[in-house]
């Protein structure tokens, strides 16, 4: 694996993942106050166009990394409505 | 502009511009308990990672859309940790 695609998997690593502490915190305090409605919600529309266009692109790494980041989204927006 | 790339470019202007609703409510409200250190704290050296892939590609709408959201991202690090 080349030196940048190696770059590109890391950094698509790390963007999805950064929402795994995001979620376990929501989830276990039940504490979503400060979390933005409006944040998640955007969030959720643009990774669902992102999801789109890695099926038209048919670029499996778009399609991974957005429908994993998309399903801590919802969650997240969930949560927030749920604890407000 | 072709359909495809229509989609691509509301799905990065989207994802990025997320950020502002949470940082706006981050600095109004100084209050930043539910956010998650970790989160942004991984997802800011992932952009880092994004942006370094993005100029070696000389991609500027990957460089452009990283780098915006970066400075959201550390903002919001920095409240973090000012206000806990």
């Amino acid at each position: 694996m080349d030196i940048l695609l190696m770059i590109g998997t890391l950094a698509a690593l790390l963007t999805t993942l950064s929402f795994v502490p995001q979620v376990i915190k929501a989830h276990t305090t039940k504490k979503t106050q400060d979390l933005s409605f409006g944040m998640f919600m955007l969030l959720s529309v643009g990774l669902i166009l992102w999801l789109v266009y890695g099926i038209a692109l048919r670029s499996l790494p778009i399609i991974f990394a957005n429908s994993i980041t998309l399903a801590f989204s919802l969650y997240l927006l969930y949560l927030k409505k749920k604890h407000g």
